[in-house]
This record gives structure tokens, sequence and C-alpha cells, in this order.
């Protein structure tokens, strides 16, 4: 579907990093008249609903940077090049959590920014993790705390801001619709 | 909380746009290593689920250039500076689907991309809706097209990957929760 279609008539790439590029689009609007798309190129990114034997939600605190503060999330990570999201996924949840599995089931994928970002998360699920027998590395500039709670728990950091994120809002939302207590 | 708090020894603007900043931040980390922070800046968006009297989900479909394709989403947009987001969910409510209102329950708060931008959304609720006598003036670059959805209709347009943002995909799972048929 290309409904209000924009067609481009130069791109000029503005910066170039590890985690994202930016460019600024001209187009040719619907009716005609020119303007600037500014857009953000990510790689993609995966997030694991992990379910412990006992029932717990697993979750990771980090500090984000661009918020100045730390978060409660889901365990999520960027898609490698060339990775398959599933394997990413796996990796991901190894390296943040000491848990691994066999079944993950994709539960749905969305854009998290499409108004200036083409990020797209790939959302798993699992309830069969099993304790890794040696941790995994993290990247070197990250750091992180397992944490594993029940849902109650988990909507109590909704309110207090700690858990304060589109992809783990939208887990806990999912657990809930699967009855999750 | 500020676990594993990264501390900026330098700020760098690379980019400012009109709807985007991008900053690269230089920091220590916890275990006293130095990293680069790739950051985006943006001030921030509303969204508004919003229920017609006749039990229809109300969402705009629009040209999304990140991706280069259309996507059918729950209305939203930027905060204006210094406007309320409440004002600001309404004002966008007004311009994209010709509806206002004059209760809006805030749902939720969640940051898009914590990972590499400070984008928060501001979702409010709504299903008090009333015609405008008259149109509102969309911006001079956005072009939206009213669509309203039973839940059942949306939920077939998530399987076609036409609904495929996060705003939207909590906003449904919502609507369920909500027990809306």
């Amino acid at each position: 579907m290309n409904k209000f279609e924009e067609k481009t008539t130069s791109s000029k790439q503005i910066f170039e990093g590890k985690v994202v590029k930016l460019q600024v689009d001209e187009v040719t609007l619907p009716d005609g008249n020119t303007s600037k798309r500014e857009i953000i190129k990510h790689p993609g990114a995966v997030a694991v609903i992990a379910i412990t034997p006992e029932e717990k939600i697993v979750f990771v605190e980090q500090y984000r940077k661009p918020l100045e503060k730390s978060l409660v999330e889901i365990p999520a990570g960027k898609l490698e090049i060339g990775e398959k999201p599933e394997l990413s996924a796996k990796r991901e949840l190894e390296e943040e959590t000491g848990y691994t599995t066999d079944e993950l089931e994709l539960v749905t994928s969305f854009y998290t920014s499409p108004g200036f970002a083409d990020e797209i998360i790939y959302l798993y699920f699992t309830n069969t993790l099993y304790p890794l027998a040696e941790e995994k590395a993290l990247d070197d500039d990250e750091f992180v705390e397992l944490m594993e709670l029940s849902l109650e728990e988990a909507e109590e950091l909704v309110k207090e801001n700690r858990i304060h994120d589109a992809k783990t809002a939208y887990a806990i939302l999912y657990l809930k619709l699967r009855g999750m207590k």
C-alpha cells in the first residue's frame, strides 16, 4: 500500500554511526509540493518475553543514555547484519539473562517510531527456559541487571515509570491477555 | 533510578532538523571505560485511542517515508513546544480525524526507542467523540485518510502488516483487555 506516496528527489546522508544513520530526503508530496524528511536508519531489533519455570517474567535493568536514567525492560537488542531475528533473539536472551531456549514463538513485529525512524522490533515469547552452563559475555559497553518479576510486580514498576518503554508495555498487556496471573 | 549511570564527558550536536536533533555523547561507563552514545532528541508525541458512537476505532492511513510505505495508525502527532500533551492530543485528533472530544483519559505513556531516542508517547483514550462543525487544516506536508474499523477489522490489518507500529499495536491489545468486541 502506497497511499499518499512521497517521491524522493534527493537523499543526503548526514551521519553514519555504529547504531544509527541519519539522512535527509527531499520529497515530492501528493499535491506536487516539496518537503524534507529526516530519517533515522536503524538495523532493527529483537525482544523476548521470557517466562521462567517459576512463572516469573524475565527483565533486565539498564541505563538508557538518551533518557539519562535506567529502565526495566524485557531482554532485547539490535539485529546484527545478516542475522536472522530468531537467532538474534536467542543470542540476546543468552547474553543478557543467562537463560537459553530452543522454542521461540514470534508474537508480532512493529515499527517503533514510523514518523522518523525505520527501526522494527521482532517480539518473541518463550516459557521453556534453561540456565546456560556458562555465562556469555555482554557487549563491552553493556551493563544489565537481571530481574525476575510476577506480572503484578511488573505492573507496579509501570506505575513507578521504571518500566516505561513501548515493547515492555506491549509485553505486559500480551501476558495479561494470555491469562497470566 | 540511575543504576549503571553513564557520565557524560562531552556532547556534540551533529544535526538539528525540524523533527529531530542528533548528538553524540562521550561517556564514562560503570567500569571506567569510555564509549560513545548516538542520541536522537525528539519533542515527544501524543496518540489517541478514539471510539466512535458506532463502536468503531478511529484510524488514519498515511505515508511513512522512513518505511517507504503507508501504515494505518491511531491518530497521533508531535508535541509542539510548551504544549500540554492533553491539548496536543485534542488538536491532533481534530486535525487528523474531524472529531473532537472534551474527555481524554491518559492511558499510559512510553518511550518508543530508549536505546537511541528520547521520544515519549502519551497515549489517550476517548469514547465521547463529536464531529467538528468545520474541518481543521493539517500541516502542509501531511496527508491522511480517515478509517473507522471494528476491532476484528483492525486485527485483520495487523495480520496484513498494514497496522504495524508500536502505539497502534498497544492500542489494540488495550481495547481487547477492556473487553471491546
